[in-house]
């Protein structure tokens, strides 16, 4: 058995009791952290600290130094897959992540193919298995890759975009290029998150970041089936424990019974959604992750406390299957001290619910 | 009796009967259009374009001489409520609005006041005036605002954001601040809904851009709730004939009924609520207006047809109380004969719906 000490995490994910209810944050390694930045600069540039195994494993320790978080979550780019599909990332300042070799032709669309991630994503399994080792034990590690629809946006429009012009007259005109295109890209995802589990991940998550931005139909189409291939392929058991596996859609609360039926342990959830609601929609299918507003954490402590604790209440007595989060990345301007309010806000008021509950 | 010769678009925001589906696209005289880009730079500048009724007005009916439309809507922006309030709006290129003077401080906001719309913004009455004249009663007027949050947004914000940050810490930390801007910004809104009725606006729309970005608890207490102040003042008739309104909250699918509740005579969707659904869960309360993904509209005619009629099929069969519209405004880069495509298939497909029906 290797559960970690703190297995709350895990256990909340697979809607087993826990002592208070868990808590990380997505991005919580990260541009808010001054010891991050530093770490950043020492490395030179965001790729070459992706890629340094000993750097990654040491910007994802640096929240848990910090704070008393359940989780610590691999430290990469959703954007490793495509580069090592041979797309080209590269960043530039201010203008986020860009492709040189974007997908727009049809035969490069066709030359695709899955790269093997013990290969060109070496660095990543690299990464996996020096963050378990210096975690220790004590809390759970999250692998995660971005989804094959969300990859597919950045791979078509050659660079985050605000109107998917170039991937949504492919998805309308062309569903067959876009349908090859997302099958190729959920067998490299499939292949990289069970590599990560070989590695070490504990749990795994995907992030459809932009599936939001379709239809509902286009949605199922061209998002979710893609996920629950990925699902259907991965390794659910890794040294005698489940390895279990949270989905999120940002701005897919509208369809989360569609998502919570595709075969994943839990569902995240942006701030948009009231949590209780959500949780009377799914039932007790999955395990809920989320979701307070990231913007709470520019607010005062006291305010932050009072917003976790809504949270809280609002997700139910049981709290089984609650796993706190924020309802997306932090943001960099928030003030690293304010992320110790929101901690320990969750952890205190979590505990007290369940002694009211008992 | 002045309702125009075309009355479809009102006959179904008031859920009565007609013999087609109405359509009209949200931004449809904009720079998708080669002559509005010639108007425009025969203009100077964005905002001399709104100020000068001749120009407006010629803008205005552009859409409408070249397509079938069944109501043309007021050209301006929503950011001069704003600007008459003193906060200095400029347009950079590329950069999109801003304001000289951001809502920063306490004193400044308690400073703000409602501006006289017959006065500071007299030059959109005279284009309300002057385009009803134009249109000589063939198509509806429809006059419009930005909600009180979304106007609050770029007042506190000093431009658009990503992150809304300075407005948030506002909403948690000083709420006090932002319902004292809200409450002032809605009497702002009611004045100048009320003043471009008068000047014979036949239905009015209050878009709600930013609304979306909001946990559900917030956005009832700083959207929700100032958009039902406004409703609550406008004027419900004119010259014998109801002026219905429309409420429109980008991405505020989850909070429909809520939404529906507020006194509007129709909520505008966007594209990631499945129009059906939305029908079910609102009943007969209200119309609705939407729904296609304006990404529809780089596809081929064939494929805008064909999702324009899944469109219309998904509303249902009895087809009353539904407003053909995009998701969200039409995007620069549609090619002009693609919206011939739309405005023609939602037309005849409705025609087609509503024989199978009788």
């Amino acid at each position: 058995m290797t559960r970690p000490c703190n297995d709350s995490f895990l256990r909340a994910l697979l809607m087993e009791p826990t002592a208070h209810t868990p808590v990380w944050l997505m991005r919580q390694a990260g541009r808010y952290l001054p010891e991050y930045r530093e770490t950043r600069a020492r490395a030179g540039s965001f790729m070459q600290l992706c890629m340094n195994p000993g750097l990654a494993c040491e910007v994802t320790l640096q929240p848990l130094a910090r704070y008393d978080l359940d989780a610590a979550i691999l430290f990469s780019d959703i954007l490793t897959v495509p580069d090592a599909m041979g797309l080209g990332l590269y960043f530039t300042d201010g203008e986020g992540p860009r492709f040189e070799r974007p997908l727009r032709e049809e035969w490069a669309i066709r030359d695709l193919s899955a790269p093997d991630p013990w290969d060109h994503l070496r660095y990543v399994m690299d990464a996996v298995t020096e963050i378990r080792r210096a975690l220790n034990n004590s809390v759970p590690l999250i692998g995660f890759s971005g989804s094959p629809y969300t990859l597919a946006c950045y791979m078509v429009e050659g660079a985050s975009s605000t109107d998917y012009r170039r991937i949504k007259s492919m998805l309308y005109d062309r569903p067959d290029l876009l349908h090859h295109i997302l099958a190729v890209t959920a067998n490299a995802v499939g292949a990289y998150l069970n590599a990560q589990i070989e590695s070490g991940a504990q749990a795994v998550m995907i992030f459809d970041s932009w599936g939001g931005s379709l239809s509902p139909a286009a949605y199922r189409e061209f998002s979710l089936h893609y996920m629950q291939r990925v699902l259907a392929t991965l390794i659910r058991e890794k040294d005698g424990e489940r390895v279990p596996s949270i989905v999120f859609t940002k701005g897919g609360g509208l369809w989360l019974e569609s998502i919570a039926d595709i075969g994943c342990d839990a569902v995240g959830l942006d701030w948009t959604i009231d949590i209780g609601e959500a949780r009377r929609r799914v039932g007790d299918r999955v395990a809920l992750q989320g979701n307070i507003d990231p913007a709470v954490l520019f607010a005062s402590p006291a305010t932050i406390a009072a917003e976790a604790r809504k949270v809280l209440d609002g997700y139910g007595a049981a709290q089984t299957g609650h796993v706190f989060n924020l309802g997306h990345g932090i943001s960099q301007f928030t003030p690293p001290e304010h992320v110790t309010a929101l901690v320990d806000a969750v952890h205190q008021h979590s505990r007290l619910l369940r002694q009211k509950c008992s």
